[in-house]
């Protein structure tokens, strides 16, 4: 059998979703830890794997692929008895979640990665904190939160595209969303907290994918828990 | 047969994309221009096209769709007869393509239509400019076309992915580095000047898709002839 190795750091948003697939539906794989706050990423060896130095990256057998939907798709389409809700066969049904995952690249993706980027994460990649450049990120991620809440979440079922079940894209924008634990948590709920519907849809999201989904966000909240625990420690009270 | 109707304003790259292909494949087509310099993307009437208030957008007969990557890949999916390497059917081959087409919206894409924006058009639209955003976007630009010289050009053929033939992925990529048309000279000779696979591959990009390209590409140009006119005349001679 081909093996399929996944090159992944669980802090990765982009990562969770393609290791998230795999565990719903039965495929095996090897995971090759990339922990990118220690820059394994910039590694010679890693530019083997993935030149763009981000994660995930896949090699299944000979096979090398970067960027998390394509990685999805190709996965959905390559392996055998993949349920048709995931990545749909109709044209239709096809060209939308198409859509959806194309909308996504530059709206909440750009404005939840950003915010946390400039806002907090920076300084762990080197950069200087961007105030600037984070409230104009939080304005695309708002507006990103909105257009779920009011448009792609209509319909009859409780997924995005109105769907009775999930697709590889609620998988890739619910793992998005779950970056936000990151936020302090008054500013998570100042965001997310006028959007019932998507507050309801993460829920759903969350049961269908149960027991998976907590086990692979669990090194995500070790990670936070870590961070804020850092932050504690570097915050000397004043004298 | 079912009306394809293109919603496109040709100052818009991805709108350019998605015309160029139609026309390369013979698909007939409605085109509704949908001025964006005048604000007719927001309008309610275009809302109901595309609620995303952006160009381009189809309707083919009842059904709608926007993201210029998901209308190519339907287009090369519902109409018979599109030549394979336009969006191959190849598993490992369609997946490259998926990966190449996500990886623009972050990179190429981003830092192209970000310097632009934050350099150039912001005040068309109502928004200052923004000399730090510019720059961040430059870089995004300059590391984006050091990518497509040194590893997406890659192969014996003379296009992305080192294939043959062009994908919808040459059409989307090279619309976006025609946009860079809209900086004076010397900024995009020095841009794209040290990118010389770049810049041989832009040309067998045009003369593969002759003589549609430069007719495409006519109403883009006579946009910024008229922009460097304004320009002219609202720099008065110091007195």
């Amino acid at each position: 059998m081909t093996t399929l190795k996944i090159y992944a750091d669980r802090v990765s948003q982009p990562a969770r979703a393609v290791i998230l697939f795999c565990r719903l539906n039965g495929i095996e794989f090897e995971e090759v830890e990339i922990d990118i706050f220690k820059g394994v990423h910039l590694s010679p060896e890693y530019k083997e794997i993935n030149p763009m130095e981000q994660v995930p990256a896949i090699v299944h057998g000979e096979f090398k692929l970067f960027e998390s939907h394509a990685i999805l798709i190709y996965l959905a389409s390559a392996f055998p008895g993949i349920a048709d809700h995931w990545y749909p066969a109709d044209l239709f049904k096809r060209a939308k979640t198409h859509s959806l995952l194309d909308w996504h690249h530059n709206n909440l993706r750009r404005g939840a990665m950003g915010y946390l980027l400039h806002l907090k994460l920076a300084p762990l990649f080197g950069v200087p904190l961007n105030p600037q450049a984070a409230a104009e990120c939080r304005r695309i991620l708002e507006a990103s939160l909105w257009r779920i809440d009011s448009f792609w979440l209509q319909g009859t079922g409780n997924f995005l595209l109105g769907n009775d079940r999930p697709s590889i894209a609620d998988l890739s924008l619910v793992s998005e969303i779950m970056q936000l634990q990151m936020l302090e948590e008054d500013d998570r709920n100042q965001i997310v907290g006028p959007f019932k519907k998507v507050q309801q849809w993460i829920e759903d999201v969350k049961n269908a994918t149960q027991p998976h989904f907590d086990d692979i966000h669990a090194v995500l909240f070790e990670a936070i828990a870590k961070m804020k625990e850092q932050q504690a420690n570097s915050s000397v009270p004043g004298s």
